[in-house]
């Protein structure tokens, strides 16, 4: 096992990454200081596979855990369902010394996280992430919330956890789709912050397709560091942390068009990357070698390269809708060769052009 | 105009409390480094009296102001009113950079709060409270949220403000129901931590019942004070703050058990803070004289000092619920003589007792 520390401004944690960490969840929180009752929110999903687990190395700790489910999707990433979670804890009788357990991936970390961000003015939170893309992206940096009828993630908090516990035991029940989708991410901390982790990534394709566990407490650890380092200048996101919209600016643009449908996160993210590089180097900022590189990594580990066919005034609306849109610029940002960045100023129509007539 | 500096581990802001601000919070925002739209939220009964002067004030200093008009009453103070904030300020093209500016009372300024503190993970929040109760308490330590059908304020988070504008002059329009609510509060700085505010407040009876202004200024910027310093102490209501619970236990729970609708909260924090004195003698806390000097403030202040009549084992249940109690235990504040307190530990029965036999 490896623990990673993260340490902000209001608060400090620990990440712990290893195989088999779930069987130990009761024993950590206890260490953690954590008292009280335990509400571990899930998805159908999730829960079979290891709610169990869970919920019964929580009671043997002593904490006698109420389980929480809550519907698989991101369509259900909505006040309702954290309405319904809120009426769970407060039928459960949870008080301030309580806390929350997120069991699952993104969704159920983003909807429990805010649930205990703003349940009691804020309860402490336990994060067991069961996915590639939860374990190395959003496990680590606080950001909580929900989406809004009108746009991703406009309703939420910045709020630490507690503790995190990433079992990389848990990602070999996770779908071809979505373990590879995962990937995008760690790709991503390698292009613009690691060459040394990219060129590992290069070297051990074959291990990651394979899902080899020590490789993947490696690669999953090292994501966490480097995440943890940027989070760890810049919680508020107010100037570092924008290196970690690499790929997404036109990632999240295509996800919105496809209406979060034909395109996963990642899968979006990785075409998004394919964009970034081929700018960088309009921009002077990278060779055609390593946007060859870049392309060739994402394709040798099963992900899309090519921007999916859409009109370019729609990918201009999309554009101007992103949250980091100020007055009409978007703060872009591109790889300086390999392992490193740089910040361009686009708006979403240059953006936009580069994008459909690159195709 | 009396500037108080609120100092907090995250944020360090300012309380301005003098006659006729209103007119200046343009200014002050621009002074404050505010920038983007702002949005203002307030009620139709206050709206009418001030939304034009606000608005013309953060016009003139250039932020392009949109109104954001909520229901009036502590019923509203919901997930679907706040839903309904979230959703103008998403058609009003609210930004990262842009704040949230909350006109009026205490309900105002919990869901104008709440809505800055989530919208985008959090955007500035500037506060214009216009009933003395929002002006001595809710505009300072952070608290926001809403209520949940099964309790008060049970969703929220601690938020602090950017900037609090305390413009006494909008205390005469304030009706003397909800004045004298607002006194109450002002009366328990006085009991539990400043005797030389208890002892002005007994002298000035008459310059308070006329809402003399200077006088007011004066009394607003000491309460200010006194709960920044305990605030500063204990932002996160892990001890000092419970202090500021005096009159407030059973307080809170006549409040529910009058279904928030015979007595307004100050009105009920009065016959706590009553209901506390006799407790705080019978536990050797204070005099005879002391709880004479209490009960005679409240009363010539034209606040009600008797409990009103509830069955016993309601009043177990109310105190049963409240977000303090711990394993069955209550944190009570007794007042140690006047200006100064103690804490001692009663079950919700212990209590409910003493209450009823008090009668």
């Amino acid at each position: 096992m490896k623990t990673i520390s993260v340490q902000l401004d209001s608060h400090r944690y620990g990440i712990d990454i290893g195989e088999g960490l779930l069987s130990g969840v009761g024993a950590a929180c206890k260490a953690a200081a954590l008292a009280g009752r335990a509400a571990v929110v899930s998805n159908p999903t999730v829960a079979p596979l290891y709610a169990d687990l869970v919920t019964g190395s929580l009671q043997d700790a002593g904490f006698s855990p109420v389980m929480i489910e809550i519907p698989d999707g991101e369509e259900f990433k909505t006040s309702t369902t954290l309405n319904s979670i809120y009426d769970r804890l407060i039928e459960a009788g949870l008080d301030r010394r309580s806390f929350i357990v997120a069991l699952g991936g993104g969704v159920v970390g983003d909807l429990a996280g805010f649930a205990a961000a703003t349940f009691l003015r804020g309860i402490p939170f336990v994060q067991l992430p069961t996915t590639l893309l939860a374990q190395v992206d959003s496990s680590v940096g606080g950001k909580t919330g929900i989406d809004h009828p009108l746009g991703k993630n406009l309703i939420g908090a910045f709020y630490q956890p507690h503790l995190v516990l990433s079992d990389v035991s848990t990602l070999n029940t996770l779908s071809e789709r979505h373990y590879l989708a995962g990937l995008a991410e760690v790709i991503k901390y390698g292009a613009v912050l690691d060459a040394d982790l990219f060129a590992l990534l290069e070297t051990e394709v074959d291990g990651l397709l394979r899902r080899d566990p020590v490789l993947l407490g490696q690669v999953v650890a090292r994501c966490c560091e480097i995440k943890a380092w940027v989070v760890e200048q810049d919680e508020r996101e107010a100037g570092l942390r924008a290196v970690l919209n690499y790929g997404h600016t036109l990632g999240h643009a295509f996800e919105a068009l496809s209406g979060y449908r034909d395109l996963v996160h990642g899968e979006a993210v990785a075409i998004g990357m394919v964009q970034a590089a081929l700018l960088s180097r309009l921009e002077g900022y990278c060779s055609s070698d390593d946007v060859e590189r870049i392309v060739s990594l994402i394709q040798r580990l099963g992900l899309p390269v090519t921007a999916p066919e859409v009109a370019q005034d729609d990918l201009v609306s999309a554009l101007s809708r992103d949250k980091k849109n100020r007055s009409g610029t978007l703060q872009y940002i591109c790889n300086r060769g390999i392992g490193s960045h740089a910040m361009h100023q686009f708006t979403p129509a240059q953006l936009a052009e580069a994008c459909c007539k690159g195709r």
